[in-house]
């Protein structure tokens, strides 16, 4: 059986006062004393007085529960977004439910439809990949839930957006390319149709024509984001007739897959082939030539991101913002001619 | 304000039947006919009805929260046996709320402390790297909580645990390190006192005793579990004046950091210094030279501790069991002497 936990009547007989000051005291409203609250938290803590948040969900409309949805956890970017999320809710007493959707665009739509929202305060959502509707949001916001978008944002909804400065940071690991002598640039993309490969994607387009350099089509390949996506991406660049002699990756995992591919054809990296990606991932520091990329600030992610949300979930009519991070270019081997 | 979802009064008014019985078939009683059952799910659809899980919870004395108790999530092993653990908990439809410990045994005790028990069913833990003492999961287990522990088990305690075969994984990766004419093998370990850091020193002793190998306890370094930690185990053997010409390391993190440290020094990682780690991280395979490895059932431990959870859940006077899944050598180039 499971033990009797300490209740709020408990708690207002050993202080000898009524059950609603308890209460009022234990939600630290207005008209309860400074001193009769201490009173109150000692008597809690020494009963060892444990909120049922089920019963305050009910009563309250408040569940100190998040829900956090993601297209994965065992990548380095989301994991530590998460991580971020955590540290906020950690000490502000919220639990976290996390949902991950696979990249799995049905997977999202089915998690959406069978959340129980009497049971959440509150959505941190980072859309998958292939979802290129997004109404299941909207209506969640039309009933009043707080929906906070991070990194995978859905462009047409309103609500408040975290993301990194996905078209300067594109922009200017083009740049840094082209600095580098390169001039043959190519893409290795993400998916079409979602808001943040669009933003690196006009990044790396702008770069190649503020610098006269050529756009082809078939240097741009749209795929998914593994290591296995960058490996065929460049073999699909190596069947062309006109080869490029650099790539830019939407992340590192895929330029990760364009440096091994790149070995096995023994093709030297750097110097006859320039390669950088997006996230700075440990793999970019630790792959042979090291990887240059564009560092993300996925803990600052997670950490604003489940912040924006708390404003959110404490103001009802709070008016939704869009905060964008910028990233930071690091140089590493896989960049440099020499 | 939240829109109205329907409750089961309506979906009794709607088919003009009564709420228990509703509530019969939503339970899948024995005393409700399939046909009925069948009408009250498909109007329970066409209404969008959301079961309100507090309030079940409430009744039931079931919540469909999991609680998982990590030391982190930033690492592959973590977050794949977390995504195992998530695919069997999506199934049944259960929430997983997280929390990640940062390896902070405070913090943990300070997670269970807070834990609210009535918004729980069952708890998975692996236990933080400095935690000695498990008096507080002993406490929940007595308070009549399911607890199942996986990769890292409180050994004293008796519940499920779900582990994969860190002793035989040491003697293999030891075994092969002998076998492929190193002699002076050194450990660089996790932190002293847990379960399974204690195993893979013995696993490690036992193949250099059966094969009449030196032991030295200056070859054998206990610290941390992050690469940073490798690196500083991997300079404090190479102090010594009777340095060890192979590494056998706790996981792949810390191998990683002795293989980057070897190249500092530039040492032959492999011809000069045989490696191996124990995870078989992504990394692995990506670092040059490529790091042997025990390659761990991440994803199997996960699933099988979520079962687990879910049968103690189920069944009151559940017996607990230990499982125990073997790992597998992965030999790739950094313990090749060729």
């Amino acid at each position: 059986m499971r033990r009797h936990y300490a209740t709020i009547k408990d708690i207002a007989h050993a202080l000898n006062i009524s059950v609603s000051t308890v209460s009022r005291a234990l939600r630290d409203t207005y008209d309860v004393s400074a001193d009769t609250r201490k009173l109150v938290l000692e008597m809690a803590a020494k009963l060892n007085y444990k909120p049922n948040f089920n019963a305050t969900g009910l009563v309250k409309n408040s569940t100190h529960n998040l829900a956090v949805i993601l297209p994965g956890i065992t990548n380095y970017y989301f994991s530590t977004v998460f991580t971020g999320i955590q540290e906020i809710a950690y000490s502000h007493n919220y639990n976290i439910i996390l949902y991950v959707t696979n990249d799995d665009a049905a997977r999202e739509l089915n998690i959406i439809r069978n959340l129980s929202f009497s049971s959440l305060d509150g959505l941190l959502v980072s859309v998958s990949s292939q979802a290129d509707s997004c109404d299941h949001f909207q209506e969640i916001i039309d009933d009043g839930i707080p929906v906070v978008f991070f990194d995978r944002v859905a462009a047409g909804i309103r609500t408040s957006k975290v993301m990194q400065d996905d078209y300067n940071g594109a922009f200017e690991a083009t740049t840094h390319l082209i600095a580098n002598g390169y001039k043959k640039i190519a893409h290795i993309a993400g998916p079409e149709g979602l808001t943040f490969t669009t933003s690196r994607l006009n990044g790396y387009l702008d770069a190649l024509r503020k610098h006269g350099m050529p756009i082809r089509k078939k240097w741009i390949i749209h795929s998914g984001f593994t290591q296995e996506c960058g490996e065929n991406d460049l073999e699909k660049l190596w069947k062309l007739n006109d080869k490029p002699d650099a790539v830019f990756a939407v992340n590192d995992r895929k330029a990760v897959g364009a440096i091994v591919t790149l070995k096995k054809k023994n093709i030297a990296v750097g110097k006859e082939v320039g390669v950088i990606g997006f996230t700075n991932d440990p793999m970019s520091a630790i792959i042979s030539p090291s990887l240059s990329t564009i560092a993300e600030p996925a803990f600052e992610i997670g950490k604003k991101s489940c912040q924006l949300l708390l404003n959110h979930i404490k103001k009802k009519n709070f008016i939704p913002e869009e905060i964008i991070l910028p990233g930071k270019l690091i140089i590493r081997e896989s960049s440099i001619r020499s």
